[in-house]
């Protein structure tokens, strides 16, 4: 069906994204899935072609523009590729609005100008080992000492923790047992910090391109400059991102999903099987039309998201529905497809076995189906 | 999420379908339900209230605006209410297009003054005993003879035809066999022509309001000023509105399935089981929210298709994953909601039990799902 | 795959039903579904044949030999032939077990003649409005009074209960409200006494052939002779033939997936859409094939949970895991083999509608699959 | 439900293999895993143990009792205990039937003993690229050449290929057009023929311990000594054989996803979110017992079917929907159990993402679910 999204600066980005992925990613992903990370490089050659500072203000060095559009564009352009930004989206569509929305003019001097030319990496520690995504039960602690906080704890699951020059860690600034979900502040800890150490790299099923990892903190000191936004008030500002970071997976689910389909069209025209094309059997007409008729039901929905959320209209159940429902037909899609691929589709030479193997996380990080619905419940008045 | 598909105009038609439904259709809705059909009187109070003819132009007494919203207003207010404007929906939905796409004038000023103020009914009778939705298998014939067509042959599945006053057949006038899908015709055959009969009243699983019945054609003698457009043109008339048939079940499917989820919603908050509200389980809970969130996408994609059509821009393949995906959606949330009813929800007084037995038919008429299958798949190119 | 359940006793026993359900009831049965209930002849008639009486011990007229494999091939021939055998079914399965259990030897010379030669008809009060299938709910008293009990209360959804002649009444003997378990008393009250009065005759969504009644107890009297078992025990009583019960439903279930697959399978290969047998597409293929292995495996199941019931070896989480799988299996298949018959599967002159809309309560009585949940989850040790 | 399945005999065998695989395999595994193979010396312990010729005939070394339970036992303690034996289960479950049947006496003395005492490994090679497992398509040709077959062709997806001592080759030796399926013959090839080569070990996305090569034959030359049975009658060989091959992916399938809930209900009482265990939840007590309840259907579906093979008694299409109905319980089941894991279960570390990435060849080899269909589908009589 027609989409209306996008206006014309869109597709111009879109255009500049497709180029800059043909050229300078596609033939080197390989490399990178077997390195297990993205080189430092990528991004740089990103900021300079201006494809990370879109809504960083132009008197950073960015493209002053704050539209998420521009993010869903290039998410899109990767996965039509068959690769993944992996870590670069985390940095713009996660991580990046911490910055844009709390850093004062000091930090916005400090940061702004290496985010939008790709020479700060980032990532956010949220998640601990035992709590998982409950904030209330971060135990991380953020101790005032004269003029610096001292880090105590220890995050795990962190995307593009390996490479990152600044983490923003989320730690207990005030440990009052009462109030579990307040207490808590955001701090940037520069690489390097003493007492900071990035452990191992955690194995992972798929997206094998982007490196997550354990990190420890241990009396680590960090000025109080560094802290994003007013202590104390980091769950409303974890929170307030959350929409957009849910968005982000679902437009990435149903441009996968998308891609999947094309991969498993253009596959099964080509591959005969007992002595046909795989294309002229029912049952593979069947399934691709099904899956067709489920992916652009997504696609309206995520597109119809992604407007209000760009409007300032989404609310957080919407964005939750929005996410539990691209996911699951995501993972409904790949697996039909990867099925018609027979034995083919289980090597992971072909990019549907890669597709597979990454969308199963999809239905469980920046919030699990099972968060999703709990939220939505809410939402119907369930209690 | 946000729906933009309405405008003020459409909102306050929708306020006085809302009015007359309470008014004039919940309360009397039992008793047609029971006749297995609704009463020639609300047509001609739907008439006079300016609602059948929206889309008929004003010198014929119509509203003289084509705009399918109307109709898609119309019963999303009636499933609002639990109840079905049945034969109503066919009216406008399906067959009106036939007449204002086709008639001449003569046959609009013979024809267009009673479609709009109900006091001429309609059916369409397309499907045969034996080939069912097969055009290329009709077998009722309509052979000239001096000014007239003579009618033979037996229709069947025929909605609304047990009221209808005007029949538009669908009948084979050239019978070359190396073309089957040339040579159709529609004529209008009106009640009460000798050798017209209308037979069996077929009893349904569901859609208990709306009758269905068996036609039988036996030397039936027609003006050929009863034929609606070209001879022989009837396979592409047929054709070409069929995208607005689908969307009318598409548009119904997610009204009613949004109305099961409001339904078991209020149910379940009031119920108890186990010395606690239904509402409180997980499960309950859960389950409200996976449907809700794929009831949100069905909405997003039929208020897209609905937008595409009525600016002339839907394709009959987006059309057919339409309905094909949103039939799926009503489906699965009748059947999971009446689960959250317990015994109750397979009592006929409970109104999730009708919508139950009413979205069966939802996957198999205007098109099985098998169809709409096939239809996608060409659009992806698979043969 | 090889079924090694029967014997050839239980073999002998289908071949009587076999006859007895082509001649006697196939030809009657469209009459009961309009009647909305079966006749009493038919329950004499089986008892003239020995059929319903094969558990009742030899000295009171019964076959003397407790084998519920025999309800089984019962079930099963009457599924195979396209007809449900209803209330009877309720008798032998579910209601008959409480009276061969806990009958004292007074009880057993005045009932037992009459339950095995068809002149006694039964059922069990349990459910009530408001409370489900929570048995701690139970309002119904049952107040001593001299050598009597004094009945009051409220059932609903009581299977047969217009032409009972006796009523197994579940009712509070005790109101001690810290234990709303205990208390409970099996009653029999025999129709006609004062203030037993048969209610409403709920509308189904199917079933149509059972009838399914509210009944009222307006200070009824009841000799304390007509208590079944202990006071008190009612509770313990009822759990214990649960699994009868659920395993009863299984078995019809899987009959009728059984016979939903034949049916469709004949109909597939005589019926064309599109100039060639339905059954040559590979989608309906496909689909039956699908079926035809779910049902096969909800066969050994169920084969090897009635050999469990019957050796005494059952227990109840493996009686809920079977209901649980063989009802969706049912649920699965009717769906699937209704959507191959296209519109004829909508008219309730084919029997898959039948078939269709009876499935869907095998998913709620005798337990809902939320309660078959939760059981099995206790045995799997979950808190 | 009870088992009936096992004699005092194979549990015996069980404690014998548990024992080995808790002492020998399981510390080793994570070797194995990163190695992508099984080493030798597993065979050669096995062999010492009597655990891989329990039906090779005693005088070459066997254990003489030709009876598939044992292989059963051996894949269910593999699995109890989270590891696989992967290229051990293609040596006894599928290509030791080929030498069991088929070789003659010269070749028995020569090959039975080394397959028995685990110094002989073995694959078969009968997929190409490009025609998949249809051996209608099979090109490799054994040309006579004297005492010898010169053979040329390429095959792919050779599971232990990498360390097989001997190859059994399905190739064209008569290359009649009109009779595709005929002319295919077993051919033995051994390692180290010259133009004999082992070519690309293939990347899969799970099953990471079986290795799975490429193979190319360039004039390899082979006594015709060498060959299996009698010439041009390898394409009924293969499907003699096809049975059993099923059933052990069935088995496979039936005890992965059995260990998966296992292993996820313990996880799940261990793990808290949100302030309490994971397993009080009650989506995470209906998740684990609708998957008990379907594991237990296949539970029993799959006993039937061993004990139906071990008797001569499993016909094709029982084995294909034996196949069918346990892999899809399997994908239903790692996913969902993966599911209860959030974060953890997208780790390698944890066993369940193992489970996940190797479950999904299982609807794929020995036949795709959609050959499965193909097969009940002609049992059933469409056409």
């Amino acid at each position: 069906m027609r989409r209306t999204l996008y206006t014309a600066d869109h597709e111009a980005f879109r255009d500049l994204a497709r180029q800059f992925i043909e050229k300078e990613v596609v033939p080197h992903y390989p490399d990178w899935e077997r390195a297990g990370r993205m080189p430092r490089e990528i991004f740089e050659r990103m900021g300079e072609l201006g494809m990370l500072g879109t809504a960083i203000p132009e008197e950073y060095g960015g493209g002053g523009v704050r539209d998420y559009r521009f993010n869903a564009v290039l998410q899109e352009e990767a996965y039509r590729a068959l690769v993944t930004l992996s870590t670069v989206r985390t940095q713009i569509d996660v991580i990046l609005p911490y910055f844009l929305e709390y850093a004062n003019e000091e930090q916005r001097q400090r940061w702004f100008p290496g985010l939008a030319n790709g020479t700060l990496l980032t990532a956010v520690a949220m998640t601990e080992p035992g709590t998982g995504s409950d904030l209330a039960g971060v135990c991380t602690t953020a101790v005032r000492d004269g003029e610096d906080y001292i880090i105590n704890g220890a995050k795990t699951f962190i995307t593009g923790g390996l490479l990152a020059d600044l983490v923003i860690v989320v730690a207990r600034t005030d440990t009052d047992p009462d109030n579990r979900r307040a207490g808590l502040s955001l701090i940037v800890v520069e690489s390097g910090r003493p007492g900071f150490t990035k452990g191992r790299v955690l194995d992972k099923l798929g997206c094998k391109v982007q490196d997550t990892v354990e990190l420890a903190f241990d009396n680590v000191r960090v000025p109080q400059s560094n802290r994003l936004g007013e202590e104390g008030e980091a769950f409303g500002y974890l929170g307030h991102n959350l929409a957009q970071e849910r968005i982000t997976v679902a437009v990435g689910s149903v441009a996968q999903a998308r891609s999947a389909i094309i991969a498993t069209s253009e596959y099964v025209k080509e591959r005969k099987a007992f002595g046909q094309p795989v294309a002229s059997y029912q049952n593979t007409k069947f399934e691709l039309a099904a899956m067709s008729a489920e992916v652009e039901a997504a696609q309206t929905m995520i597109d119809r998201a992604v407007l209000d959320l760009v409007e300032g209209e989404l609310s957080g159940p919407d964005a939750a529905r929005t996410k539990l429902f691209c996911t699951e037909v995501q993972a409904r899609v790949v697996d039909r497809c990867l099925q018609l691929f027979g034995g083919y589709g289980y090597m992971l030479e072909y990019p549907i076995a890669r597709l597979y193997a990454d969308a199963r996380v999809a239905r469980i990080y920046a919030g699990t189906s099972e968060v999703m619905k709990t939220i939505v419940a809410k939402d119907l008045g369930l209690r």
